[in-house]
């Protein structure tokens, strides 16, 4: 809009001052960039010749581990529980079935399409997952834009309903008047030493969208009362919320910081037709190696190195190689009778995962057919906590909407809350918020299916979560080889909760059973 | 990542209070959602019959004002002077002739592609832009994402690459030190009366990523040093950025608010395959009406309505009818000859138009396989300004990269500027900063072409620049008719340079033209 750009360029003129030009900035020396991913390990071709590796889970730590040994020549055998790869990396679809301990099993029966999927685990990569982009470059998983933050989408805020673009500019616009009069009368002095205070003024003033006298008096940045139009239409503003308004939301600071989580920041990216893709594109390169309907039993050590196990349809086998991978989620390896070391039992069971629930419903596309509204997601204190709007599939009739994704982003009460309930309630609540969000729609919403990761057999849990001592105690024991055996997996890494995290896990074990294979 | 997903769950938990649950929030009643879009004006079906309209311009606003006024029956011919629709909705592609006043012409020789294009003139679409996105819906125009702020682009500040995420959170930082400290050393105590100010320094530290003591001492927010990865590699971040040194960019203020203007929020769209697929989805609709290479000569008065006198390849022409929308911009409006009111020729004659150029270059996509950077903006404070990374075709082999979009951001004085320059130059000094971006880079872009927009014929700027006191003068005269004569165009509109504004402009202009006809 003409009116706040120029307004915007007058503002930043003022402040940056035009004579600034060219001028240099000092002490950035420490600003490198972060090295560069070179990539995963590579292994000399032809280093795992003769040397045999059990590597138990097709998740994302499974298929990687086995991908890049099969790459060096190990010959490689994936036993994987279910009847599909990928894990937690589980796009559920039309036909899907959703069995979950203690409840009712569930058969999607949404209607077929490419966008006609719910990632019911992990759905949105940030940029610096290099290696799980790496892997969507190399094996050419098509890639779009995942929207994490949208002004228009709503928080629930304490009970009232507020756009994100208004809870994020007041709040700013609110701060920055505060500072702005901190700075004004001198208070900050002392700290701005060395700062030409008019110029910090302008650019506050550009920051906070503050009116003559460092004021926030609203801003068309938190949305228009009016929308401006053609002809007699100015914009107009609405007050800005009060900041003694804004404290009493418990989701004020949440939802106002999630965006810039290094983990959230723009640009997300998703692959195209469900995050399952990278699963299975990594799982066509191994196709031979895997074995579904394969569930561990036993983890044993052997002479020559490992004795695994397993039960399929047809009865229990053994499998033995020189190394295994183990990827197993922790809580679930935990009662897996084994050989490894007493200290290594002890940590594997010392690790404490995460609750997580989703919801997700078929409907009519109503937020961007009546309420123009793009992705994103929105946020409530209760007990379901987000809505997820696609991402993909834009401008398309129906929709797969989430409509709960209780992780603890409000904290630590709702999602074992969220859990406990029954499918209906669970369903309630969403329908609930959602109808806040759009009045009027929360009818339209059909065919709801849920997810719970503590209630997911061979998984029990959405991550780990390692207290910070752990990382010296538990963490660093599984972080070296139990004789024979390898840990890979989210939880070996710091980069829990996240796929990358999985594959740069394995990257670590890969690279360990290389060099021993190599001092051999 | 786990350890931030933590922290800041901890730090908000804190800050936010989990009792606060189900407060209440006060004061909010003004935060009614403004008029939802009710859709272009109805007019009666069948009214327009027997009345007949000249529509000059076949860009947004004349099609919009074809498009409705042949729903109710209005004989329409629409003249164009150019072979083609959309005006400045203009995507270049392979074989595109580029003809520049006293510049040589250009053929674009990129290879062909579904995302191959070049948006010479719009790019974006905001979401509150609801006449525009309604003609997708009802058009069926198929849109994706536009990813405008990224925080892996980069920004060129006074001379040293930074990213916009260490940029945005080193000031966001920065500032909330402050005034956390000034909150905590009593300084705004008056202006806290009634806010909990322990509650408040929670926020802070939340907001700001402020370590204890109300310090900011840098944060992954901004970036790591080294990035987390599997066992062993914990997250490393750097020292943040001093506010001092960022105060001596002039760019420091844009880059970090661009974002927030109310045009520019997230979640941004675009067409698939180029901004020109709306006029060409409007002109669908309007075909038979519309003559190209028509190129209006004179604009009269007649006792029963307009004569237009136009030119194409066989001579001069004039054309009869009721009433006339002119769109044709006002710098070239200003030099046809008319029968306007004095009044009505001084308003045209007074409007200001902005510079505005552009750069385009083909190149491997660079950014994305090497640097893992998807979309966005990168700021530069030379006179090219930005550099505008494609939002489509994510992990194709080619795109085309915007190396230049020189429109005022950093200052009025960048867009005349550049626009000066030859074009080697243009292409010299963009090829420099995708370099400073992109080391090693630059001399993979190929093929550059180039419009600037005053150069530009039947345009001869980028959009109006109304001063605010003229609209109640000049703008206000121009959107009262003159006679038979309708004005209409982006410059008819609070929404000046954005195709909303065109298309609301043309919603005005039909709506008198349906007053007067159905008084009459
Ligand atoms: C709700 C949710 C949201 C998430 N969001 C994101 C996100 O947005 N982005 C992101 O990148 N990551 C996200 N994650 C995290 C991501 O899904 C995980 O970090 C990653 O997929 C873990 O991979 P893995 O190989 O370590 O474990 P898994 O994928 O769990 O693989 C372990 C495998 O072992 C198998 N297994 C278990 N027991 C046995 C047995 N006895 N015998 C044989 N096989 C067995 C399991 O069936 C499974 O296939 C999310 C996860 C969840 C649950
Ligand atoms: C560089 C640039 C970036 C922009 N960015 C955005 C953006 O991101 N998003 C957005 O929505 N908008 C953007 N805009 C603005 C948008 O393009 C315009 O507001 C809108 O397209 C104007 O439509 P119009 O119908 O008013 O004018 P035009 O599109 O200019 O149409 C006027 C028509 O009149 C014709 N004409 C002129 N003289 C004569 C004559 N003598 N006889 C016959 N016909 C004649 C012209 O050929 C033209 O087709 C941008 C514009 C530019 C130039």
């Amino acid at each position: 809009m003409g009116i706040s750009r120029r307004n915007f360029l007058t503002a930043v003129g003022s402040a940056g001052g035009y004579g600034a030009l060219y001028t240099t900035m000092m002490g950035l020396g420490l600003l490198a960039a972060p090295r560069a991913y070179a990539g995963a390990p590579k292994l000399p071709a032809g280093s795992g010749a003769g040397r045999s590796v059990a590597i138990l889970g097709a998740g994302i730590a499974g298929l990687v581990a086995a991908y890049e040994l099969r790459k060096a020549g190990y010959a490689v055998t994936v036993l994987e529980a279910r009847d599909r790869p990928g894990g937690r990396a589980w796009s559920v679809r039309s036909g899907s079935k959703i069995i979950q301990t203690g409840r009712p099993d569930q058969v999607v029966d949404w209607a077929e399409g490419k966008h006609a999927y719910f990632n019911a685990g992990p759905a949105r990569i940030p940029q610096w997952h290099h290696a799980i982009l790496g892997y969507c470059q190399e094996l050419g998983v098509p890639l779009e834009v995942m929207v994490n933050a949208n002004r228009s989408a709503k928080l629930d805020f304490a009970g009232q309903v507020v756009t994100e673009g208004r809870a994020v500019n007041d709040t700013r616009g609110a701060f920055t008047e505060l500072l702005a009069k901190a700075v004004d009368k001198g208070a900050l002095d002392q700290e701005l030493t060395g700062v030409d205070k008019q110029k910090l003024l302008g650019y506050l003033s550009a920051y906070g969208d503050l009116s003559k006298d460092n004021v926030y008096a609203g801003s068309t940045r938190a949305g228009f009362t009016a929308s401006p139009g053609g002809y007699d239409h100015p914009p107009k503003g609405g007050d800005p919320l009060r900041m003694v308004d804004m404290m009493k939301s418990r989701f004020w600071g949440a939802s106002l910081i999630f965006e810039e989580i290094i983990d959230m920041q723009a640009t997300m990216l998703q692959p195209v037709g469900g995050m399952d893709r990278i699963s299975y594109a990594l799982y066509e390169q191994v196709k031979p190696a895997v074995k579904f309907e394969a569930v561990v039993k036993q983890l044993r050590k052997t002479k020559k190195g490992v004795r695994i196990v397993y039960a399929d349809a047809s009865g229990e086998h053994a499998l033995d190689a020189d190394f295994c991978i183990c990827t197993i989620p922790l809580p679930v390896l935990s009662k897996i009778p084994s050989d490894f070391s007493p200290r290594v039992k002890q940590a594997i069971a010392a690790a404490e995962y995460h609750h997580g629930t989703k919801v997700a419903w078929e409907t009519r596309r109503f937020w961007e057919q009546d309420d123009f509204q793009y992705g994103g997601l929105g946020w409530t204190d209760e007990a379901n906590e987000l809505v997820w709007y696609p991402s993909g599939g834009i401008g398309e009739k129906t929709g797969i909407l989430v409509g709960a994704y209780s992780i603890g982003f409000s904290g630590p009460d709702s999602p074992p809350r969220y859990a406990g309930m029954s499918f209906d309630e669970r369903f309630a609540l969403s329908r609930k918020v959602i109808e806040k969000f759009h009045p009027g729609k929360g009818q339209e919403l059909a065919k709801p299916f849920t997810v719970s990761w503590m209630q997911t057999p061979y998984n029990e849990g959405v991550a780990v979560g390692w207290k910070d001592e752990q990382r010296a105690t538990d963490y660093a024991e599984l972080c070296k080889p139990d004789g024979p055996f390898y840990f890979a997996g989210e939880h070996m890494s710091y980069i829990n909760a996240w796929q990358e995290g999985a594959a740069l896990s394995s990257h670590e074990a890969i690279k360990l059973i290389q060099a021993r294979v190599s001092a051999a």
